[in-house]
């Protein structure tokens, strides 16, 4: 059998952990699927006295990770550091800098620095891999890159925040509002102690950059990706999208359109006869539609230690067995620069709901406020809530440009009759 | 840009056609994917003058498709003859013998003669690849052979047959039965005018033996899966299923067990909270279950022109690109023999329906016969059914071994009661 595949690991946390524990667990199996062994040699981490049930004393320890990326006989550095600058940046910089291969779960990292490291890995024809950085356990980023390769792919889409789909499922299985969900999730470990990356759509904004680069040709831009979080999402939408027959889901889209290419990452309504509506809990699922394959899905667990350290470890078998090119599918030069989202000329169905006062003339206000923008009302529906006396209006639109509803809302901002922002969410088509 | 790819092309049906009409629209998009032009040279069919609706001018034009094999300036031979022997292993094995790479949809072929190709294509160092063989579009066999490649792998299984899934969510749809939904299907061109592959199963076995070969390192054997197929199930049956909070699927399933690799394909009842049971239409799915990513699905179209299309050309760029090694993912002399089915020692929950006579002791004779084989019964039915006077009983059958469900039913063997045969199908676990 050929040399091992020797790994320098940056980063002992529950990923990192799950990647020593991998290797340890299927090693006999992952050298006769990559034809080598592939061996840990060196790790670095912020703690070294932490026990994190695994035996480190077989391993070479570096104090600095960046020093990774130049320590002798090490073909492959596997960045789980996190961050989207620091030393996660510094050390992948000096790895493919050093011609060294780089695996990598840190989706920060690629939407902010994709193209430049891309660029370094291809001068040193090292390889840059990131099947965990999108959707865990999910070979995503392969199913694009290669699985769908011969297509040109119209909208990839997908559930790519897991805490955020098992905040959403919970409030629609249990009827609750977001933020006792959210307090809940985070005591369960669902959610982190600062859920701010995940709730308001950011950890799903990096990796609809990251897909959007490989299903498009773009450089991978978290700037040209509107985001908007479930943080805005009450109780009383949930159930006025089940009444509608669709569920509430953040949904990541990427899409080229008359405008180039647009990223944007929302809540939306989910029809329940699409699959994403029946993705429950903290699973990931994404869709790719290509002009030969049709839609294609790929499904399961976005997040965990298993399931991450498996995307890395298919990196490193990837590597081992010398199957690797450009990290985004094409050379880094012949990658065009992504259009920065612009919703105005998008037409679609929507969501509206407005908190109002219970008094005469608010529902008049508000149809007058459409009619005048020129968008029309598919159905409205107006109930009494809770206690503070106040009531929702629920409006579903024909299809039409989303640059209409916008002047919709626009005229009723400051209205007295509007007790705080309405909601808007699209209809995913 | 490097030298172009040169493709001889075997069989310009359905699928042949649609390689040379995708080649032709995402040429470019292919050639900046793949780091070079993929290219037609070559062609052979049975009809040289039959109108596909493409231009084979530009293609040097071959009576006997075996000589592509050895055809100068060809790269990669891609086979769409069809049949496990006869031109298609002729030229499979002429092409690889010759050093050169080859590319199939022929599942028939794999299941029978994988073994001896992949050990030919080894000698030669040439690819040997198959995306288009199992499910069409989807890339489950680079996601089992890459994606999932760090696991070992509990048990793969899916919804293998477009054709099946058709007709039996047609049956479902529309209370129908069998017979009657098979000549709508084969009207419709959705089912081939001798369907026998496909409604009994050899298709979905075919399959079945090449995701098994992936997943647990063993020989592709199509002797080894046992086969049953969808000609015995009923509308009622469908309908009991229904009532149970289950839809009828053919599943093949290839598991990991104390007597060694299970391979089977039967009609299974899926619980609704499965994503099988969502699959509807001539979709299909599989589903790998690995120790460490856990559960992953893949779904899309298993069939049809521009999804099979999809999956050969994945495989030319892949090629292309120079990403391949081993057909079955570990070089075939380290793949073990599998072991023929024996479901004698499985255990589960099983469905059983018998068409009985409205007589007095039916019940208790069937209740006997259950008891004194062990079966335990978790519920019972029985049905008054149309013109015939007969009754249909249907039991689910607590979590037990087949054997002994076996041996209830080798009891009630020449029954004067029972009319016909019973239907047993496992409920998926």
């Amino acid at each position: 059998m050929a040399e091992a595949l020797r790994v320098a690991l940056a980063g002992l946390g529950t990923v990192g952990g799950g990647v020593v524990k991998l290797l340890d667990a299927n090693r006999d199996l992952i050298a006769r699927r990559a034809g080598r062994p592939i061996e840990v040699v060196a790790v670095s981490a912020r703690d070294r006295t932490r026990d994190r049930g695994i035996d480190l004393s077989r391993f070479a320890w570096v104090d600095d990770s960046s020093s990774l990326a130049t320590l002798d006989e090490v073909d492959v550095v596997v960045e789980l550091v996190g961050g989207s600058d620091g030393p996660a940046l510094t050390l992948a910089r000096a790895t493919l800098a050093a011609g060294r291969h780089l695996v990598t779960a840190n989706k920060a990292l690629l939407a902010h620095h994709g193209l430049e490291l891309a660029e370094t890995a291809e001068r040193g024809s090292a390889a840059l891999k990131f099947e965990a950085a999108v959707a865990g356990g999910i070979p995503v980023i392969k199913g694009l890159r290669e699985g769908a390769a011969a297509n040109e792919i119209g909208r990839v889409y997908g559930i790519l925040n897991g805490t955020c789909n098992f905040i959403l499922s919970k409030m629609e299985a249990e009827g609750r509002d977001f933020a006792e969900v959210l307090s809940e999730a985070q005591a369960l470990g669902y959610a982190e102690s600062d859920p701010t990356f995940d709730i308001d759509g950011i950890d799903a904004a990096h990796k609809l950059s990251i897909l959007a680069s490989l299903a498009f040709g773009s450089q991978p831009a978290f700037g040209a990706v509107a985001v908007h979080g479930i943080r805005h999402v009450l109780g009383a939408d949930i159930a006025e999208a089940a009444a509608l027959g669709h569920r509430v889901r953040l949904v990541g889209v990427a899409e080229a359109g008359p405008q180039g290419l647009f990223q944007r990452v929302h809540p939306h309504l989910v029809p329940l006869d699409h699959p994403l509506a029946h993705v429950t809990g903290s699973t990931n699922a994404v869709v790719a539609e290509g002009n030969f394959v049709g839609r294609l899905l790929f499904q399961g667990a976005g997040a965990g230690e298993g399931p991450t350290a498996s995307a890395v470890v298919a990196d490193l078998i990837d590597i081992a067995r010398g199957e690797f090119g450009p990290a985004f599918a094409m050379p880094a030069g012949s990658l065009s620069a992504a259009s920065v989202a612009d919703s105005g000329e998008r037409r679609g169905r929507a969501y509206l709901r407005f908190t109002v006062e219970d008094r005469v003339g608010v529902l008049a206000e508000i149809a007058a406020a459409m009619r005048d923008a020129g968008v029309s009302i598919e159905s409205l529906i107006q109930r009494g809530v809770a206690a503070d006396g106040r009531a929702l209006v629920a409006i579903v639109t024909h299809e039409g440009p989303e640059r209409s509803v916008a002047q919709a809302l626009e005229r009723l901002r400051g209205s007295s009759s509007i007790a705080g922002q309405p909601l808007w969410m699209p209809l995913l088509g």
